[in-house]
């Protein structure tokens, strides 16, 4: 191993962290995940997570110039704040000065959709596209948008909260508390909740997928599913004309199951101008800690590479 | 008079073209309006209209440095041309080069409503505010999003369009051809158009809402433009984060009897964040017209004056 300079990269989930080494050079070492925990139990948790991917990579002679963090919630990329994030039980959280206290690193804190839709444009399904939108998929729904090469992050941070986009007026009741959300219908948890109260059986999204064409609930829940996806792509495409929407997230391993009654419906309901192009991410679920890297590599003042080599095993 | 620079600015509508002369130290010079045409004759009838404009600030001593000209449809501000314009027949129009080679001016050519949008937030409701939407809601709705101090235009030109939002899964019948728009609703058309079919009384919007606590039909009406509305910020704001939602257009001639169930509902209907703050538009149907003089302005490398002094009559 050369002493080339490296960059630690943690993706907050609610459950697990997602953490990894990644070299100047665009090579990624040391994928793992840890238990998050919440409150201050999950800053510590992340912080002891970047000091062991910091032993990973001196061990391998690498030099380790900053890290990136990045988390769900309503982020302040500027300020490092977490307002908001409430699987994490975190409010106001100083996250970026918590860390760099703790790790003695430049540490970048960013959103983990935006940072997502980032490596997506970098190296995945949206490069080069100055108007996408990265639509994760997943037990919830989010988006990161991208327009005229600008990330949309909000008054607040809170941009891209496109699973509780309303699609149907008093609907059903959102674990948000709000009614008739997208992703009460169009997620990996919607699909399989309103299964269960169809049916009385517990399956998971993947189940219902593979009862298509042979059970009429799933069929049914799953019509309803790419109807309120479909009716909010209209939306996303009324407000903000991108040329591309990437789909990411578990939801897309229904494929075609998805990709072409989707693509049907968005171009019908789009009666007067074209619809966007409708793409898998490419990145899968790795897209978050690429998109932390670029973060700590932009805040050391070192370009990203080109092209990442794609982890080992 | 002194020998001061002035530009030509004029608002493209689908019945008439507003026009008027803005002098560099802010002051606005014979306002006036004009009939619009379709197709080639309405590209006539700007030029005609901008060689008149230029005869009336010329005749008061000014130098005319430029020309502003906006419209609707999608319009890529970077080439000047239109794509799509349904009320005015247009389809990929080159109107900048049409307009410099017809005035001999130097002329800027942009969207109507972000030019209404760049007004409000030089001059009017929206001074200071990087995250903010202007909405106006006419006989159609559309919207200008400013997000991080950028204006969201999309990848053809084509953003903003609010009132085709669906609001109502497979509701009623827009005239753009889809269904269930936000503007089939919460527009002044949409509310004249839902009254009449109710009642089979033809009354204009302001109308219906002079009835308002006095007829059941006006009250189930205006509820229902309301509820789409609101269904609308709602989206706007999960998906944007704006500070500030600016509306204008005729229907904020409602006055309270818009604003406080729309402010209200907003509330309610988001349940876990602050709604944004909804004010109504300050430069009225101006806006427009003083958007497009601030594009020449530009265009000549004329920096904006610091406030406009109001137009005389």
């Amino acid at each position: 191993m050369s002493a080339a300079d490296a960059v630690l990269a943690v993706d907050v989930g609610g459950s697990s962290l997602k953490g990894a080494v990644f070299t100047t050079d665009g090579r990624t070492l040391a994928p793992a995940t840890r238990p998050t925990g919440t409150g201050t139990a999950a800053v510590d948790a992340i912080a002891g997570f970047l000091r062991e991917l910091a032993d990973r990579a001196q061990a391998q002679g690498l030099h380790v110039a900053g890290a990136g963090v990045v988390t769900p919630g309503t982020v302040d990329e500027r300020t490092g704040v977490v307002g908001y994030a409430s699987n994490l039980g975190w409010r106001d959280v100083p996250l970026r000065d918590l860390l760099t206290a703790a790790s003695g690193l430049p540490v970048a804190t960013g959103h983990d959709v935006r940072a997502a839709g980032l490596a997506e444009r970098l190296f995945g399904a949206a490069r080069g596209v100055a108007d996408f939108v990265l639509v994760p998929l997943g037990t919830g729904v989010a988006a990161a948008v991208r327009t005229s090469g600008h990330t949309v992050t909000g008054a607040t941070g809170a941009a891209g909260e496109f699973g509780h986009v309303p699609v149907v007026p008093d609907g059903e009741l959102c674990p948000c508390g709000q009614r008739g959300c997208l992703e009460v219908y169009a997620s990996g948890g919607g699909v399989a909740r309103r299964y269960a109260a169809r049916t009385g059986t517990a399956l998971r999204a993947e189940e219902v997928v593979a009862r298509l064409g042979r059970d009429g609930a799933a069929d049914a829940v799953w019509a309803d599913a790419v109807a309120a996806l479909s009716s909010g792509l209209v939306t996303l495409t009324m407000l903000l004309d991108p040329r591309l929407v990437v789909l990411g997230g578990g939801f897309t391993a229904a494929g075609d199951a998805l990709l072409v009654p989707l693509r049907e419906r968005l171009s019908r309901q789009l009666v007067w101008r074209a619809a966007p192009e409708v793409r898998v991410a490419q990145l899968g679920s790795g897209a978050g800690r690429v998109g932390a890297a670029v973060l700590a590599l932009r805040r050391c003042g070192i370009a990203p590479p080109a092209a990442l080599v794609p982890a080992p095993g």
